[in-house]
């Protein structure tokens, strides 16, 4: 039998309705009854991710943001632009639940003896839907996380850190042997250097001010550029040459900025090229536009030759290429090194109606450097 | 012992000068004495390619070209623009042969059986240099045309139809099962043409006026869409969920096309899609720029979800990923059919001095479809 205070759960929804209006609640939902190889679990910590926001806020204008509704389930709402709603469309109107990953304990179990060995034990999971006060998960899909680790340290698991380990997984498949990557002063790319620096990897780090530069510098970073500074392409170009790198993660997308790490590359290899080829360096250049942080088009000049390739880069078609065993030993990095290399930091712990407050939104729509929200829907 | 008269012979030379001066000239040349497996071929036909034009012109303005001279050795000049000349660096102030491809008659052979065969005999060949009275080159490299083939026949046996053929083994390679072309009225678009009516392979054809959407109508050709046309986008859109075309090869480069594919491929995907995601399909699309008709910038406006790329293509490496066996087999079926799927059209057969005439250069230089030159070094 469920305990009577897990029957029911608040949720967190976001509709993007036809009339073009974004509307965020908080439902009240029944916490199914888990089947024999499900497990509950109660959610004390998921994190807002920037890959999170794009499916919370559907493209509105949060100038337009208005709160209503209770002090328990408020009611955020704000305009969708025309041209937004547009690209929704797959979406119009259908009420869906928010939130990648998280962690929390688990409060009831299935049957199956493999359920009922998690009872009590704090996991991390991953799926969507984690901004609620519960959540039925299969109990095989459970991260158990070591004794002494809390679920703020563990919630964020998953996104960041196996895109991280993603990014260099895909290096080596890909035969390059040095990475670049953008708005690297993110958390994910922090995390990115932690990973680069105990394996050895050479990582170019682009940023856009000299504070996110400092941030990586602390952290012992060795290739940083900047590229608001005037030397960029300069500074990019000679990062290229002394590392080898030949593939970029692009979190930015829109602008130049892909064309301009490709044509660095190009320059970097032609420092040391013999024979002129009309055709551009025979060196393959690759950049992965994983984000979107600039919604602007990718303007890419062309001025790097013919052997490249500019692309889209998602966490779960990788995880869906490389073997079970390959994923795991991924997996089993992240719980082995979640308090070092794979630790997040927040600015803010907030709890489910707090997250729908204007001036938290405010904040973390921002999506800006070194302010990382988590959620607790069970805080209290 | 040498023909006397095949002792020297005139080859044209493209020169970038560190002044921003494009120089076009005949220079005379000794024919080098071919080693045992070298034969001297005579070049009676070598086409002008797009391909050929960017190493010929060196970016130079071509409303400033000027001819002096003599008859018999006009020189060219044009002014280079300084961002033109920047991207020429590799090349300032060497005096370079041109022309990829050309076939002719082999009028010396060196000691070794294999190349004393090839006495007499009408050849292809390929490798740079062939706007010039002889070329010597491997005997093994020699394509011998059947009986009843001219050199002109023979002259674009390798550009147009091996790039054709590439784009079909690429597709079936990188697992897809139709093509969308660009520019697709031009030789080689109408090449692919034939080879996809007779493969049975869906082609969308791209085009940029009614005139040219005519030209592929009037060789069968089933898919064929107007990018100047108001419906442009809805008419690629049916031809992809006609076709399944999840693989463009584009040949203008700069704008928007690119994009436009990959933003219709999407919506055509889409139109049997049953579950929303916002990272978009998960049916990778590909768009190859393979020429750059449009020297502006690719303009990608991502709204095509997570799963594209977008990338550089040439036939060189593609020749050096496949198979001998493999690169043998799209030879074999050049030769079988080349007064069919592979024939070349021209508008004008010229000699090394006449493709020096501004009136010419005037038209070829525009790369307009429908106007392809053929040089025969040895006319007169």
């Amino acid at each position: 039998m469920a305990n009577a205070d897990t029957v029911t759960g608040l949720q967190l929804r976001s509709t993007a309705k036809k009339e073009g209006i974004l509307e965020i609640s908080l439902a009240t939902v029944t916490t199914p009854e888990p089947k024999p190889e499900e497990v509950i679990v109660r959610i004390e910590a998921s994190p807002i991710n920037p890959s999170d926001q794009g499916l919370l806020f559907a493209g509105a204008d949060l100038s337009t943001a208005k709160v209503s509704g209770t002090t328990e389930q408020p009611v955020v709402t704000a305009s969708i632009p025309p041209a937004a709603l547009r690209a929704m469309a797959g979406r119009v109107d259908q009420s869906l639940p928010v939130g990648n990953e998280a962690a929390g304990v688990v409060v009831r179990a299935g049957t199956a003896p493999a359920a009922q060995a998690l009872l009590g034990k704090t996991v991390a999971i991953v799926g969507g839907g984690m901004y609620a006060q519960y959540r039925c998960v299969k109990a095989v899909a459970c991260l158990v996380l070591p004794p002494g680790t809390t679920p703020a340290e563990g919630a964020a698991w998953f996104v960041n850190p196996l895109t991280a380990l993603g990014m260099v997984a895909t290096m080596r498949t890909e035969g390059h042997k040095a990475l670049v990557h953008t708005a690297a002063a993110s958390n994910l790319g922090q995390m990115l250097n932690k990973i680069c620096l105990k394996d050895g990897i050479g990582l170019v780090n682009i940023v856009r001010s000299a504070e996110q530069a400092e941030i990586l510098h602390k952290i012992g970073a060795k290739h940083v550029v900047d590229s608001t500074a005037p030397t960029f392409m300069e500074d990019l170009t000679n990062a290229l040459v002394e590392t080898g790198a030949t593939l970029a993660f692009d979190a930015i997308g829109g602008g130049k900025l892909a064309g301009q790490i490709l044509t660095c590359m190009e320059a970097a290899i032609n420092k040391t090229a013999k024979v002129y080829s009309r055709y551009g360096s025979n060196v393959y250049k690759q950049v992965y536009i994983y984000g979107g942080l600039d919604l602007r088009p990718t303007e890419l000049n062309r001025a790097f030759g013919m052997t490249w390739g500019v692309g889209g880069w998602l966490l779960t078609p990788f995880l869906q290429k490389i073997s079970p065993a390959d994923a795991l030993r991924l997996r089993q990095r992240v719980v082995a090194e979640l308090k070092t290399t794979f630790a997040s930091h927040y600015t803010q712990v907030v709890s489910l109606q707090e997250a729908l407050h204007l001036s938290h939104i405010a904040v973390y729509a921002k999506r800006a450097t070194g302010e990382k929200y988590l959620i607790n829907p069970n805080k209290g």
